[in-house]
């Protein structure tokens, strides 16, 4: 069953070992899966696994900050195009937002305790990651206003609304639900661009 | 330091314990937390605890479910008064929803992993009370579409946004913070009038 795999697949076989995971952490929950459950599920040997990850900390740590990487890939250049009108930018983060949270639904852990797993040192990590996202959504709005296309008093706190109900919707959406995603997303934009509007 | 307690005290008594439990929570985590830890917090024997409580599952299951018949009580009489047009109502929930938040910050257990923690009755009965709000909101918004006050293509959907939104605010809001609790209210109320006028 647990399928040798030799160590020159390097990246490669990184990922995989942070998609077992991840699935595991979400059937299973963070406390309840042991490194050697990672292994196993990966296909590796123990001393393979801590060839790539020392402890399960670190996967957890791996599994954010790669989600968020990406995460940050998607949005900041569309955010930051000031060749498009910011109303546009943020439709379509709208769009990117919702795809990538449902898309990526592992990853995000829901309902798991990871703030309480990771140590201060990645913790903060993570919160510096997701400030960047914030101020880019933040300084998109603020051009708006600036422009007169949205009107809000204060642009730090719109920001924090639009996100909250953006993030909102992975605890309730599921794709065997009444709506699909597409008109989820189509309801969305239409909240934060009667949030944002003159 | 324990200092023992006659059981005559009955319901203040056992609001006590609550109250001491749910601080504990929040400090040190729900499982971080004996049941020995919150009878010496309120002041009682572990015998005397086990007279209230057998568990900290039933502990943390009293608090969460007075919590919402609290919440319940101070929301959904303001929700049904027909005698008011559903803006009033809504801008009126938007800031007992927001105020309750902070002001009972530790029974709501912010960032502690609650929902693995009880028990599938527990939990049921738990989102039964949730839906309960949800639903008296979505009835105002419906209400509010009826007459021309609101208009959203989903009253459902509209209510999920929104009580994401405010449900976000006590993730982030601390009172030694740059806004005041007073002007949070204020702009949440205009994104909440915002995402429903017509």
């Amino acid at each position: 069953m647990a399928r040798k795999r030799s160590l020159d697949e390097g990246p490669v076989l990184r990922e995989r070992i942070m998609g077992q995971a991840s699935a595991l952490f979400q059937e299973r929950g963070y406390a309840a899966t042991s490194i050697r459950d990672i292994a196993e599920a990966a296909g590796i040997s123990s001393s393979t696994m801590y060839h790539y990850f020392q402890n399960k900390q670190e996967v957890l740590y791996a599994i954010i900050t790669k989600f968020m990487a990406d995460f940050l890939a998607a949005t900041v250049p569309v955010l930051q195009d000031r060749t498009r009108p910011p109303t546009a930018r943020i439709r379509e983060i709208v769009r990117v937002h919702l795809e990538m949270s449902d898309d990526r639904r592992p990853e995000l852990l829901i309902g798991n305790p990871i703030r309480y797993a990771l140590s201060p040192d990645q913790r903060r990590e993570g919160i510096h990651l997701q400030k960047a996202y914030h101020d880019a959504v933040r300084d998109v709005i603020a051009e708006g206003c600036a422009t007169g296309e949205f009107q809000v008093d204060d642009a730090g706190m719109a920001t924090m609304a639009v996100l909250d109900m953006l993030n909102g919707v992975r605890e309730w959406f599921r794709r065997s639900g009444p709506l699909s995603r597409d008109e989820v997303v189509h309801h969305y934009t239409t909240f934060v661009c009667k949030i944002l509007r003159a």
